[in-house]
């Protein structure tokens, strides 16, 4: 008997739907009630398609009733950034340019959800177009976080990390450039994955071969993750980084959590890349020690991630040109000012600048390629700070350091995402403030699998995942 | 019993070995004798390694004789481009800078064709640092074309093809970023295969998320073609775009060839790319039908490949700089002027620019992506000339049109590498002046097994490779 269909798994859900004691008309309508609940205090969802959903819900259950095949998220209510377009369903993407955009299809990443079986509660909120990791547009408004709502979720998909956190859902589809399927998580105690580009396709996609911008999973549990990502992840004929995978691969690794007799590298500031809160890294390396006491060998150590900020610079400002150098032309009045900083600092990019940032970058594959010989896992914090203010656009200062850009506080995640390792956002534990604190675990290349037991194993020798927000 | 061993197929060889009716010694010297008897014609290579090769020929006959398990490629004879760093055997990349480099390491290529048993012969020519389609430098000279050797090779793995074609070695690496393993193929009547970025690793590799360039295999046959394939192909951990792959699925492909029940779309000319030959066009149209006859439905049809000028300059402007401009800075008297240019025009690129290529990409890929859902796999001519003087650095005219850099009369092969599909160059037929004309064969993404086989098909059907130079 399910009491909160909200906050139950995807394996909670399936088994009651199967026995009959819950029907997904029954979760959805839980999930709207919710959602009615806690929104007036987080604002999570841009949009929520009550109609759509609760009709999606009736098909889910007719469907049980009558015996069909069923696919394996049958039933289960997400949540889609509201950067990731949905047939039929406004997409806004945080800009007011887009307050009533309703696209005519969905991205792939969609479609492959509601060919799972899927059932699409609505939008979440995010920053216009993604940029910056504090959730607040023009549009929605900021999205709180249900931890402390004077304090912000973090970003960019901050609505999917909320509406996780509050029990509005059980899955949400975010995307991930800088950070922005893990700094969400870490800030409300959640699960984000940034898998390896490709390993999700995302289709369409304007520059097919950036190889830097992912979308991915975002759940409660490791496992929950591991059911989203195996439904989404494959080979698709338009996407040329794309990879044929096995998805069932990525459910045995949650079943079968262990870390025992792996090498792991425990770094509490990724080699100095940003002054972290000390309390942050307390509670990481207690997160460590929660891997050593697993049966792992763990070792204070970093790979050397010289040259981030100059490689962060250049492969942002390139993508942010290609992505945004026209719209800002034209509307630069009613854009998000870091957009168009953003823009601006691309536009001046040269020629030179842009190949020593690709050689800074080959070198510091080098370095870390040579590092994930070593170790077999990576683990830091997500986050130097804890959720700030919602007001503040970002902390303008970390620690000692004054931070450069709107960009510079979340290199923690920003640093990992230029390796292309598949990074694993979990919940390491609470401050004395109750704010959630969140950690790291990256892989070797491609190996979504290591990181989903060492992700597993954590998360049942901590249990942090149960601690709900206080709303 | 083997008649020429330099001539021989892998499977001949192995056969001979395992029947004790050849040994590695003999085919080596049978090798090497050949390239004293065709190298004062030809200048295939730059570096013979006579000790090095007769040694391992003389471990790999003992090893048969003791009856050690032995890998795959066990006592083949092969080359490597003078591009690829080979340990302990001179390297000079065709640069009078380089004429006395020996590097300490294997690449990766190199230690995987070692690994799998194969015998160095030494380097074969190439262009200095490889820039251009056709071979010559200034430490080794020009490569000529078996067939007239008055005429070009192509580049840039022009002395891996001609060393092929001149029965010198069984198998020899290349490199192809804008067409150097399909263009000399196609002008000495051998194979080579473009494959996937990454599915061949490339490390060390100063740039490994740059997607464009690849390292791949070259042989007189397709069978050979898959063999080396499959020993070189899949993941290495030290290199971000490689993945996993049976490589025994290509040996396979090779082995069961057929075009039967796909659809090919034949583009003489890519929709005008370039003002293509029209002996070239006819003898493609001859290939054409032959896939009709072996049960395919062929249209005459193209992807629209708009932008592809756009995409070139500023996808090779940003690799030259990353790679070349530092030694230009400091040495331009004593470079290729092609090389130099290269880089000036690379220095030249605009951050706009840039993004307007990338935007240009991403719309061709959107319909390329659409044609490869139409069609099983596209045939186009390698190249829109025949093999031209060999004093000629370039053409500065092709058709009716004059070229407007050294990049331009290259753009057939140059407009699939953008793709990133996989492209199998293969011997089409010959010109009334009985020079070599190539076919490409792009298959679907990732499909190297479709392409492969249709390869495989069309050289039992039709036999060109069998038609050796008049050396």
């Amino acid at each position: 008997m399910i009491d909160d269909p909200g906050y139950a798994t995807i394996s909670e859900l399936t088994d009651a739907y199967r026995a009959r004691t819950l029907s997904p008309v029954e979760a959805v309508e839980a999930c709207l009630a919710r959602i009615d609940a806690v929104e007036p205090v987080v604002n999570a969802w841009v949009t929520v398609d009550r109609a759509g959903a609760l009709e999606g819900a009736r098909a889910a259950t007719a469907a049980l009733t009558s015996g069909e095949l069923v696919g394996p998220l049958h039933g289960i209510p997400v949540g889609i950034k509201d950067l990731t377009e949905t047939a039929g369903l406004r997409t806004t993407f945080g800009s007011t340019l887009y307050r009533d955009h309703v696209p005519t299809d969905d991205e792939l990443v969609v479609a492959r959800l509601r060919a799972a079986g899927a059932i699409i509660l609505g939008k979440t909120n995010t920053p216009e177009f993604g940029t910056g990791s504090n959730t607040f547009n023009d549009v929605a408004g900021a999205t709180r976080n249900p931890y402390d709502p004077r304090r912000t979720c973090g970003g960019s998909s901050g609505g999917s990390a909320v509406a996780l956190a509050t029990g509005t859902c059980t899955i949400c589809e975010g995307s991930d450039l800088g950070g922005s399927l893990r700094t969400p998580a870490a800030f409300s105690n959640v699960v984000g994955f940034r898998t390896t580009p490709g390993l999700v396709p995302m289709w369409p996609d304007p520059s097919p071969w950036e190889g830097l911008a992912v979308t991915g999973p975002m759940a409660r549990t490791v496992a929950d993750v591991a059911h989203m990502l195996a439904s989404i992840a494959g080979a698709d004929p338009r996407v040329p980084l794309s990879y044929p995978v096995d998805g069932s691969t990525f459910i045995d690794a949650a079943r079968h959590p262990t870390v025992r007799g792996l090498r792991v590298a425990f770094s509490p500031d990724l080699g100095g890349v940003l002054d972290v809160d000390p309390e942050i890294s307390e509670i990481c390396r207690s997160a460590a020690s929660s891997f050593a006491r697993l049966g792992a060998t763990v070792v204070e150590d970093s790979p050397d991630l010289r040259g981030v900020r100059e490689i962060i610079r250049a492969t942002r400002g390139a993508s942010m040109v290609a992505a945004h150098a026209e719209r800002v032309e034209r509307h630069a009045a009613v854009l998000q000012p870091g957009l168009v900083w953003n823009v601006q600092q691309g536009l001046a990019l040269t020629s030179p600048e842009v190949a020593a940032a690709t050689q800074l970058r080959g070198a510091l594959w080098s370095r870390v390629a040579a590092f994930m010989q070593r170790y077999d896992l990576l683990i830091c914090p997500t986050t130097a700070v804890l959720p700030f203010p919602v007001e503040e656009p970002y902390p303008t200062v970390v620690g000692r350091e004054v931070m450069e850009d709107y960009t510079h506080w979340f290199r923690l995640t920003y640093a990992l995402t230029l390796t292309t390792l598949p990074v694993l956002a979990v919940p390491a534990g609470f401050s004395r403030s109750g704010m959630p604190v969140g950690l790291q675990i990256a892989g070797r290349l491609r190996d979504e699998v290591g990181v989903l037991r060492a992700g597993a194993a954590l998360e049942a020798e901590t249990g942090f995942w149960r601690q709900r927000p206080p709303l």
